[in-house]
């Protein structure tokens, strides 16, 4: 296995990269900031899309796929929307190649220019409200709730492995409504999905929040945002819900009939998490040793390692490990058996503590004769002899706990990393000493939010949904303030 | 629900292009070439997907991700490939955009030139075989059986929804193996699980073939396809699995340190298919009422349609239909319930009719008292009435009789459309009158395969792999041949 990760303590950002590299999530590529996402972190996003398809599903949505290449000029559209997207992004200008007149390679043809310069999708409210156009006529065409799974493409400057990366995948949802009660709605029930998913299949506590004016999704009215705490002390922003109001609809001129006989602009939202989520997902429960996955989305729960001395013993422990593997399939559980007879126990032992898989079973010669079968948890490293006949509820049990344990030792972690404080030198003393979420008195204006960025690097991560009234004073102005919010160092 | 569609006897291309659109399957975007799918057609592409990865992975392959785009000096490095794929593509030429100084809008930013052109990926062999290199040092990494779900663009002068289109999505795998006769045995292997897809799921009996030279993948030293035949007597290719020898091994320098301690180069596969099924699926079954759809692909299989007066009979219907729906979903099967009051029963059967649900149940006050349902197909457009008792066993032993009927149907057609000629006059006759397969002697060559083309439109599909041994001499030339050859007009 090589040599032991750099430790969090040591270096946390090291101890990421290395970690990504090592279990053999992705890499960089040949181009500049975009990742080759290798099979094992691949698991991971299959594993996270079936469960949000289904949720996306059961709240009604539907599939379905626009463009990858939009008109330039549609960017120009919507004021707002243009200054946020239409700046570094990947564009395409000619459609045709040619072997070079001097033998050399081969070059752009230049004669094959495009009329109007095509933009490699950084997000699809343009391209799609171009088509729901077309799609929406009368009340009866609505809602209209639609998701894409898709690539997108944003020329970052700094890219690191799933964080902020060129390239990226994710799904963005698009749906158009006939009245503005309904599209607030529908962007909160998505930001409660994004909510349920976080806690309940990737255990990471979050604070539902929404977005100041100045963090808000370009073009949007609201965005509603989950905001994760990692083990260093900084915030992530891991999913967003926008209410975009009748922006998109009056940009693209998306009028429908109502039962009144009247014509109205609709109202509309979009909502998105990304591949940047496995990131989160790392950092919030990795350890030392390596990746600690959640039960609920490890690309396999369980993994068999066989000891033995001699072919006759390999034999008769897979006889019965095949029984074993066969009881936890049939109630859902995944599995995998590495008898590979190219790599030691020891190994293999060190493979999948490093790759975060939730149990390990080993069963040994001994195990066989006294029907017993060693159980090993990848979040406490408690390891358990267990009878064979039982292993299959105790492993049943054992996920379910290793999955409530880590949520509780995330959020023990995270509770213990909201600081109020009171003035700006305890701001600033806080964020420096002990980071994580400092809850703050703030004036409401973009100048003080942006003040206190220039002076702290600590950026106003949200206004906590669940916010009490209480009054006081903004800790850079000393003006007027009725609530908290959250600010936080952030990825 | 408007007019009827134009007849296929009539112009079979313009039934095709309006019952895509009107069976709400895709459309034109904004921007030329690229389709939008709608979310009915997506869903189709999602159980075509989910049935395509299962095979996938119960033959061993996982899936990764690889960048969009791709270096342009990543095409020469194999130099057949780069004639293939480096000409009609999308070229990335800048990273920036910026607002015009004159206030006219947005324009590329000049000063934000790529120092190298990226092309958005045509095929994903190059960048794949650049990772490669990092991935493979020993026998011990091999063989590598990897999957990539993704979108690609080939800029196509002449498109046609799903048929031909300047973006389609695809999977394309890509593995790399130890010998010669292993990476074979996995084209093989995977132009294997294409036929029973094609046949099984999708209904369409195919033709197993190897590709000649001249209709090769550029870099591939095999290619094996699958054809199939449309209604119009035209062939559709409808998936190729390639055998790419280490042409791209050596173009990327992956070899790997053989058991005996050797350095060999790798030998590789790579076989895709494309939302061009989609097309291929339409253009078999389908009739003048609409789409017909196997219920192995169909995003429901079944359709209920209440029929009633008042409110009471409709919240009587509805309770038996809740329950008869939850029986259906019990047994896998998946299924509709158009209770909108906002449309006529008659307006629901047409549209359902031009979807191609397999099977539409109706259901009226009268059957609420005699216990029955009215049961149709939508194949035969045969109905019976069926007591409700005995409604699931029915649904379930129909849809399995669809399925296969649809597979039978075509497969008559088919046959009836495999002409055998000896001369070159009734090659053309065949063509003519007939169209369809034509299986005709030819001597081999690459002249005479393009003469016959110029001459007749008729591309060499492919030289079955089932063809038997026969002396014969070529149509066209005349010169000596031991097999025939399939020759058709194609998609």
């Amino acid at each position: 296995m090589g040599k032991k990760l750099t430790k969090r303590s040591e270096d946390y950002s090291k101890w990421y990269n290395e970690l990504v590299l090592r279990a053999d999530l992705a890499e960089n590529s040949a181009v500049r900031g975009m990742m080759v996402i290798k099979p094992y972190g691949y698991a991971i996003w299959e594993k996270m899309q079936a469960e949000l398809d289904r949720m996306f599903k059961e709240t009604g949505h539907q599939n379905a796929y626009f463009p990858l290449l939009i008109p330039k000029s549609f960017f120009s559209k919507e004021a707002s929307h243009v200054e946020g997207f239409a700046k570094e992004c990947a564009v395409v200008t000619h459609y045709r190649l040619k072997n070079a007149e001097d033998g050399s390679g081969i070059v752009v043809d230049e004669t094959a220019k495009l009329e109007e310069e095509l933009i490699v999708r950084p997000t699809s409210e343009t391209i799609i409200w171009d088509t729901y156009k077309r799609w929406v006529q009368s009340y009866r065409d609505l809602p209209l709730l639609i998701n894409q799974w898709a690539n997108v493409v944003r020329w970052e400057m700094r890219t690191r492995l799933f964080l902020r990366t060129t390239e990226f995948l994710w799904q963005e949802g698009h749906t158009a409504h006939a009245t503005k009660e309904e599209a607030l709605e529908e962007a909160e029930k998505m930001h409660e999905v994004y909510t349920r998913f976080a806690e309940d299949f990737m255990a990471i506590p979050i604070i539902k929040g929404a977005k100041t004016e100045n963090e808000r999704f370009a073009g949007a009215l609201e965005t509603f945002t989950i905001e994760a705490l990692m083990q260093d002390g900084k915030a992530l922003q891991a999913g967003t819900s926008h209410f975009l109001g009748q922006n998109f609809a009056k940009a693209f001129d998306v009028k429908y009939a109502t039962k009144e006989g009247g014509l109205e602009y609709v109202w509309a939202t979009s909502w998105g998490v990304t591949t940047r989520l496995i990131g989160a997902l790392i950092m919030t429960h990795s350890d030392d040793n390596g990746l600690v996955l959640p039960p609920n989305l490890a690309p396999y729960q369980v993994v068999i390692v066989p000891i033995y001395k001699i072919a006759e013993q390999l034999e008769a422990i897979s006889e019965r490990v095949n029984q074993i593997m066969s009881d936890l399939r049939a109630r859902g559980i995944s599995v995998k058996y590495d008898d590979r007879t190219t790599h030691k126990p020891g190994w293999k032992f060190a493979e999948y503590e490093l790759k975060g898989v939730p149990v390990r079973l080993v069963m040994g010669p001994r195990d066989l004769e006294n029907g017993t079968i060693e159980v090993a948890r990848r979040d406490t490293f408690e390891k358990t002899n267990v009878e064979q006949i039982n292993v299959v509820q105790k492993i049943s049990d054992l996920l379910k706990e290793i999955q409530e344990n880590l949520f509780s030792k995330a959020k023990v972690f995270r509770d213990d990393h909201i600081t109020e404080v009171n003035s700006f030198e305890e701001f600033k003393k806080v964020l420096k000493e002990k980071g994580g979420f400092v809850l703050a008195h703030w004036d409401g204006t973009i100048e003080t939010e942006k003040r206190i960025k220039e002076l702290t690097k600590a950026s106003l991560r949200c206004i906590p949904l669940d916010a009490k009234e209480e009054k006081g004073v903004c800790v850079l102005t000393g003006k007027p303030s009725n609530k908290r919010v959250i600010f936080a160092k952030a990825y």
